[in-house]
């Protein structure tokens, strides 16, 4: 089976399992229930799914066992989404080519469907029945995602982004916000996915963390060039939509030339993270590729 | 000690803990922390936190032991007062006296920092040394605060409240609104007290949610009742807000007096439902007429 054939796959499974964990629709409070369904289901690349069924694949967990750790991480990443799309904060109208949440509902609505679809993930984590894991992993697992999700991690990167607007940032100081904005919540997601081996050991779980630190940056660096370069039917967004809005970008600090040279080294230093994992870490070291030669 | 001195323990107990587990101002991102100390500290009667005290102490867990589950609870209701407060929602200028988050800070920042206040929630259960439970036992608290901050608790009943303005609710629709928006948090509070003790048994944890349930129905009864007829200096927002922005209410269904016999009725079920913890639960019975006779 070819790579992208496995990607589909994971890509298939998480949209299976989200649609399985999501609230149905019919069920009241009706409106919420289908604003936090649109929110996650129908688009998406589901890049931290399949972070977490890859790795948890490369330690020989089933499909079956990750499905829920592979949704825990999307509901945060969506609920940011809709969070971050709104007036306050990105003011968006299109998110993946469709209207962003807060436009096809309301702001009130989106903004409750992302809380509640916060709370969703914690509540998968804890009550997935083919989470065969012991419970202090389990407690584990929980405190990643709570710290990947919190004030440093995605919400302080994303309060960081929204006070960066105008301003100038060193080197540094874009890295802190991208570990944070986006960095956490896909650390987090190789982590769950390591941690859904029983006995895992703390050299693997440092070599994957490694990994996973380097990807969620590169994805970052990439995204940055995208917004420059992609067309927007491919990205879903206004082409140069950070650039128009004043905020710092790695291209905007190393130049596009700079910019790509260092998505480059990051994808090295992720590739050299997975050496004592073997072969059976060949589909993360495509997954690093593909985030880093994605063209949307 | 009278009850009124065992509430004030609590209450300072509670603004010790939540001082010492929310972010330190001066850490990165300031501003983010910054909001979400304002967001928690120095203002609030604390009721939820001071029901797991009191749930936790009939049962004979020391206070320390309480203190962790106390702010989880909190930081949850604080989060739900910074989103629901939002322009997009009920676009309230002053919460408990002072500017709302939003006024203060910025209503990007206010989003943010009630996001990252539920993701800390989660991440005191989990790492709360001084909780001296089993993990399966810690697991079935964070699903309980996880449940009663969801789509079919808390953020669910906000989302029934925002779309019942103007609406015509009958007293069941009225009812299960607040089981969701105040009622879950709530009864999450007193069964986090309980489940602090690790041989909790089903008979005791069911009277105690009984009691939790009419406690928490009463408290918004009460909380109605408050908004026509309490000064809006005692209240902190201004006096027949609910009724100017055309929200259902029991006072608007039963009629004021009709609203007053039904804050009675729950008391007394609430109180019944205590009988068999004997006099160790004396002070939860003070709670349950403290929360239905206040005047603020």
């Amino acid at each position: 089976m070819d790579q992208r054939t496995t990607m589909a796959g994971y890509q298939a499974a998480a949209e299976r399992a989200l649609d399985a964990w999501l609230p149905v629709a019919t069920d009241a409070p009706q409106l919420l229930h289908e604003a936090m369904r649109y929110a996650v289901l129908g688009t998406g690349k589901r890049i931290r799914p399949v972070l977490v069924y890859a790795t948890g694949q490369a330690l020989g967990i089933p499909v079956t066992a990750l499905d829920g750790p592979a949704c825990a991480v999307e509901f945060v990443h969506a609920y940011s989404l809709v969070h971050d799309d709104l007036p306050a904060m990105d003011n968006d109208d299109l998110r993946r080519g469709r209207p962003t949440c807060h436009r096809a509902f309301d702001e009130g609505t989106a903004i409750l469907a992302g809380d509640a679809l916060q709370a969703l993930a914690f509540h998968v984590l804890v009550t997935d029945a083919a989470l065969n894991v012991p419970a202090m992993q389990r407690l584990a697992m929980i405190e990643a995602l709570a710290a990947a999700s919190g004030s440093q991690g995605m919400a302080g990167g994303q309060a960081l982004d929204l006070n960066a607007v105008g301003a100038k940032l060193n080197a540094a100081e874009l890295e802190t916000m991208h570990l944070w904005k986006t960095g956490a919540l896909i650390r987090a997601s190789v982590k769950l996915g390591a941690l859904c081996l029983p006995e895992i050991d703390a050299e693997t779980l440092a070599a994957l963390d490694s990994y996973a630190k380097c990807v969620g940056l590169a994805f970052q660096v990439q995204d940055d060039i995208l917004d420059i370069e992609g067309q927007t039917e491919q990205i879903g967004k206004p082409q140069g939509s950070d650039l128009a809005r004043n905020k710092p970008t790695y291209p905007g600090l190393l130049g596009l030339d700079g910019a790509k040279r260092e998505a480059e080294r990051l994808l090295a230093d992720a590739l050299s993270s997975l050496e004592l994992l073997g072969a059976r870490a060949d589909f993360l070291r495509w997954l690093a590729h593909y985030i880093v030669k994605r063209d949307k």
